[in-house]
C-alpha cells in the first residue's frame, strides 16, 4: 500500500468482532454501504452494494430453479382474510405479526388532518407468505394428473411486523424468492422438497463459500402448516446458528385448506400434495456474519459485485501514464471467466488519496485489489492484495500473468473463505454426552453447535430454550447416511434416541 | 400444418378484434395463459408466460439503465403518512386511491373471528409511487456537489386502488420501475429526464417493435407534483392511445417538500432537482393490443419467451426418428444468436393432436413454428410458419439454410411487426384543421389520432374531455425539432397556436 496510507489501527472496524458481536455487524454493513435505516419502523433501505449481492444470489438462484423445471410467476401480495383464515396452524402462526390494510383512500378530517377513509368490507393481510393465495391458484391449475406437477417460484416483497428488528437479519419488510409446488403422489413432494434443500445447500457452500448443514426441524421448529420442514443452518462467528433457507413438506394440509383437488390415474380425485421452499435477502446477513473480520466486509467472489479493483497510484506528472496502465489491465481482464461468467472489474481512478481509496474497497469487501503506480508501469508488475489476507500483504505478480492466473486466484479465495468457515464451524462444534455437560457448554456466551443425542421429548426443547435460550437446529440429513440415525441415549432423559440433533443459539 | 389441423375458423379468437375490442383483448391474454384474475379485487396473478414476457422487458430495461450509469436499490413499500402528506399536490393526486395499512395484527374477537388488532399511531400508505420515502433517503445522501447526481433505480410492486380494473392495463397491484435521481442543476435534470424518455422510445420501437410518440404532457395531464411530465403514446388497434412510459422533471417541488439540500461548489446550499421515470406491466397490455390478431397474441422476437418452437409430427412407427432430426436442429439453432443474445427454443414432443398444439402455439404469440415430419426427415428439410403471416401459410426451407438464415427471419419479423403498426398509426391519424372536423372526426368510436394546433387553454381540454372523452396525449417531441413548434392557429379558439397537439382517446 502506499505512503499514504492509512493504518489498520484507524480504519479497522470498531468494535472489533468479539467485543460486541452485533454492533460489529451493524458497522460492517454501515462502512460497506449496503443498507441503512428507513424512516419507516423495522423497514430498511438497500443501498447499491447491498441490492448488487441481492441481484447476483438472485440470478444464481433463478437459474438453478428454472433449470430444475420451475417457472417463475406473480401473485398478489394482499391476502383476503377468509383465504389467510383457512389453515389453523398458519394462521396462529402469522397473525401476531401480519400489517393489515383496513381502508382505501385517505381524507382530510376536519382540522385538514389526512385520516383513512373507505374501509374495506374484508380486511387484506400484506403476505407473510404466499401458501393460501397461492393455493387458491393451484385449486384452479389442478385438475387432472396431468397438470401436474406444478412447479412455481416467485420473488417478491414480504411483510412480517418483528417487534425487534436487525437489518438483513430480521426486517419488517424483506425481499425473498418462494417456490410453491403441487404433486401427485407424497412421494414427489418429499422429493421436491428434499431436491430444493440440496439446492439451496449447493448454493450456500458453492456460492457463498458458507458451510452449512442440511436437517430436518423439530416438530417445534416447523413452519406453520408444513408436515416437514428441512433447513440448512450455518454458524455465525459469534457460535451462533442462522437458517439460511428452508423447504417444507406440505403434506395435504393446504391442498385440503385451499381444496387443490385432482383426478389421479384411476379417476379418482385426491387433495394434492404441495412443497413450499424460500430463501431472503437475511442470507445477506449470513454472508456478512460468516466471512467478515475486523476490516470489514469480504464477499467471495461469486457474490462480489466487484471482484476486482485496480487502484491506480500516480501524481500530475504520471497520471497519464498510470491511467493508460490500469486501462490496459482493465481491457485484458475482461476477457476473462470465472465460473462461467465475465469477470466483474473496475478502475476506480476518482481523485481521492490512495489510502483512503485502499480503505473503502477494503470495506466493501472486493476480493482484490490491484494498485499500480509509476513502479508497476516501469517493471510491468501488478501489485495484488487479497481480501482474504491482511491488507498489508501484498504480492507482486508480472502483467501477464497476473492475467492468465486470476481466475485461480479467485478460485483459491473462495476456497479458503470456505476452508476457513468450515474451520471456525469445526472449532466450535462439540459432540457432546451428558446433560451436564450439555449446561456447562451452553454457559459461554459463544458456545457453537452442541451435537447431542436426543430423544425426541419436546418438553426437552422448551426447557433448554427457556434456560440457556438454546433451540435444537435441526437433526442433520447427509449425503452418506439418509437421516442421522445413529442409535444412542438421550443426554436428557435417559431413553433411547434415534438420532443425534444440532443444539444452538440462534439468530 | 397437418391433415389433422384445427381450422382457423374453429380456432379464433372470439369475439374478434373489430367487433368487441375489449373481450377480444381479454380473450388473447386467457387463451395465450398471460394472466388471469385473482380472488382479491382488481389484482391480476401473472402466469409463467406473461411473467416471463415481463422478465425480459425488465432484463432489457435494467441494461440500458446500468450502462447509462444508474444503480438498482430497494426502498420500503410503506410509507409513513407524515411523508406523503408533504407534497401538496402529490397527495391530491394519490390520497383517493391508496391501500392503508392501519394495523398489524389479527385476533380473534369474542365470536371467534379473527379482526385487525394493535393499531398504529400513524398509519401507513402502500406506495403508489416513491418520490416522497425515497426523497427522504435522498435527503440524507446528498450532502455536497460531490455527491450528485444521484441515479437510482427500483424495480417493486405499486398499489393504486383502482375502480374499473383491466388486466396489465390497469390493477390495484401492478410490477414496475421507477427510477430517481438528483442533479444539482435544473439543466442536469431536465437533460435526465429528456435521455430517459429517449431510452423508452429506443425500447418501445426496437424492443416491443410498438411506435411510439415522445412528447410532453399538458398542464392538466402531468404527474402530481411534476414541473414537466414526458410520455411515449402508442396507438393501440382499436385507436385509442396508451401511455407506455413516463419521465418527470420534478424541478424542486419534491426537494423542498423532502428536504433534500446540498452544498453547491460556490459554498452555497441549495435544494436538488429530481426526476422519476417509470415504465410498469402496464406495457404488456399495450404489447398485445399493438400487435395481436385474431388468432390470439403476436409477440416479437426480443419478447418472446420462446422465439422458435419446433413440432414434430409423427405416427408411432416414425417417432424417434422425427424427434432426432428435431435435437438436431434444436441443437444446431442453440448456436445462433439474435440481437445479441442466443436464440429461445424449444422442442414440443408432447403426446397431443398436431392441430392442437400448432393453434397452442399461435394463440401463445410464438414468432416461429417449425414442423418436421417424415416428409421433411427424407427431403431435409424443414416446414416453417411465421405468426406475422397467415396461419396457412408455409415456407419450406433446406435443413442448414435455416439454420443460417433463422436471425434474418426473426429480425424480418420485427421489422415487418414494427412496420405493420406504423402503418396502422398513420392511416389512423389525421391532421385536423377546424373544430367542426375535430368533433365530427371523434364522432367513431374508432377514431384515432387527431394533430391539431391548441393554443394552451386548458377549459378547451376540459369540454373535450367531457363531452368526446379525448384528450391531449401529448405535445410531440421529435428529434429533428426540438419540440413540435411550428407556429398555427388553434382550432378551437382562433388564437395563435404555439404547437400541435395530439388529441386521442386513451386507456
Amino acid at each position: 500500500m502506499t505512503e499514504e496510507s492509512m493504518t489498520e489501527e484507524i480504519c479497522a472496524v470498531s468494535p472489533k468482532r468479539f467485543e460486541n458481536f452485533p454492533e460489529w455487524y451493524q458497522q460492517v454493513i454501515k462502512l460497506a454501504d449496503m443498507a441503512e435505516n428507513s424512516p419507516v419502523r423495522g423497514c430498511m433501505v438497500i443501498k447499491p452494494w447491498g441490492y448488487a449481492i441481492w441481484e447476483l444470489i438472485q440470478k444464481e438462484l433463478d437459474e438453478k430453479f428454472k433449470e430444475s423445471g420451475h417457472k417463475n410467476a406473480y401473485f398478489p401480495m394482499f391476502i383476503p382474510l377468509r383465504c389467510f383464515e383457512n389453515e389453523a396452524k398458519h394462521v396462529e402462526g402469522f397473525a401476531k405479526e401480519c400489517a393489515v390494510v383496513t381502508h382505501t383512500r385517505l381524507q382530510a378530517d376536519g382540522n385538514g388532518k389526512l385520516v383513512p377513509a373507505s374501509e374495506l368490507e374484508e380486511p387484506l393481510i400484506v403476505r407473510p407468505t404466499s401458501e393460501t393465495i397461492i393455493g387458491e391458484m393451484f385449486s384452479k391449475w389442478a385438475k387432472s394428473y396431468r397438470d401436474l406437477p406444478i412447479k412455481i417460484n416467485q420473488w417478491a416483497n414480504i411483510v412480517r411486523w418483528e417487534m425487534r428488528t436487525r437489518m438483513f437479519l430480521r426486517t419488517t419488510e424483506f425481499l425473498w424468492q418462494e417456490g410453491h409446488t403441487v404433486h401427485s403422489t407424497p412421494e414427489e413432494a418429499v422429493e421436491e422438497a428434499r431436491s430444493m434443500l440440496k439446492c439451496y445447500t449447493d448454493f450456500a457452500e458453492s456460492f457463498l463459500a458458507m458451510p452449512v448443514i442440511p436437517g430436518m426441524k423439530t416438530e417445534s421448529e416447523k413452519f406453520p402448516g408444513a408436515e416437514d420442514t428441512y433447513t440448512i443452518e450455518a454458524m455465525m462467528q459469534d457460535g451462533k446458528a442462522l437458517q439460511a433457507g428452508t423447504s417444507h413438506f406440505l403434506g395435504q394440509n393446504f391442498a385440503k385448506s385451499s381444496n387443490i383437488k385432482f383426478i389421479n390415474r384411476d379417476g379418482q380425485e385426491e387433495y394434492g400434495w404441495t412443497t413450499s421452499w424460500g430463501v431472503s435477502t437475511r442470507v445477506i446477513g449470513g454472508l456478512v456474519m460468516t466471512h467478515s473480520d475486523d476490516n470489514g466486509l469480504v464477499l467471495p467472489p461469486n457474490v462480489a459485485p466487484v471482484q476486482i479493483v485496480i487502484c491506480p497510484i500516480y501524481n500530475e506528472d504520471t497520471r497519464s501514464e498510470v491511467l493508460e496502465c490500469c486501462h490496459r489491465l482493465l481491457d485484458e481482464l475482461k476477457s476473462r471467466m470465472f465460473d462461467k461468467h465475465p469477470i466483474r472489474i473496475e478502475v476506480d481512478d476518482r481523485d481521492i488519496r490512495g489510502g483512503e481509496k485502499a480503505w473503502e474497497w477494503i470495506k466493501k469487501g472486493v476480493p482484490i485489489r490491484v494498485e499500480i503506480g509509476m513502479r508497476e508501469v516501469t517493471s510491468k508488475n501488478v501489485c495484488v492484495y487479497r481480501r482474504d489476507e491482511s491488507p498489508k500483504t501484498c504480492k507482486s505478480f508480472g502483467f501477464s500473468e497476473f492475467v492468465n492466473i486470476v481466475g485461480n486466484i479467485l478460485l483459491d479465495i473462495k476456497n479458503s473463505l470456505f476452508g476457513r468457515a468450515k474451520k471456525f464451524r469445526d472449532d466450535n462444534s462439540k459432540h457432546i454426552s451428558s446433560r451436564d455437560e450439555f449446561f456447562d457448554y451452553f454457559k459461554s456466551e459463544h458456545a457453537g453447535f452442541a451435537h447431542a443425542h436426543w430423544c425426541g421429548d419436546p418438553k426437552i426443547e422448551e426447557q433448554i430454550k427457556s434456560e440457556l435460550g438454546v433451540s435444537i437446529r435441526c437433526i442433520p440429513i447427509s449425503d452418506a447416511q439418509e437421516s442421522n440415525s445413529v442409535q444412542g441415549t438421550c443426554i436428557f432423559t435417559g431413553n433411547p434416541s434415534p438420532q443425534e440433533a444440532i443444539f444452538a443459539r440462534s439468530y
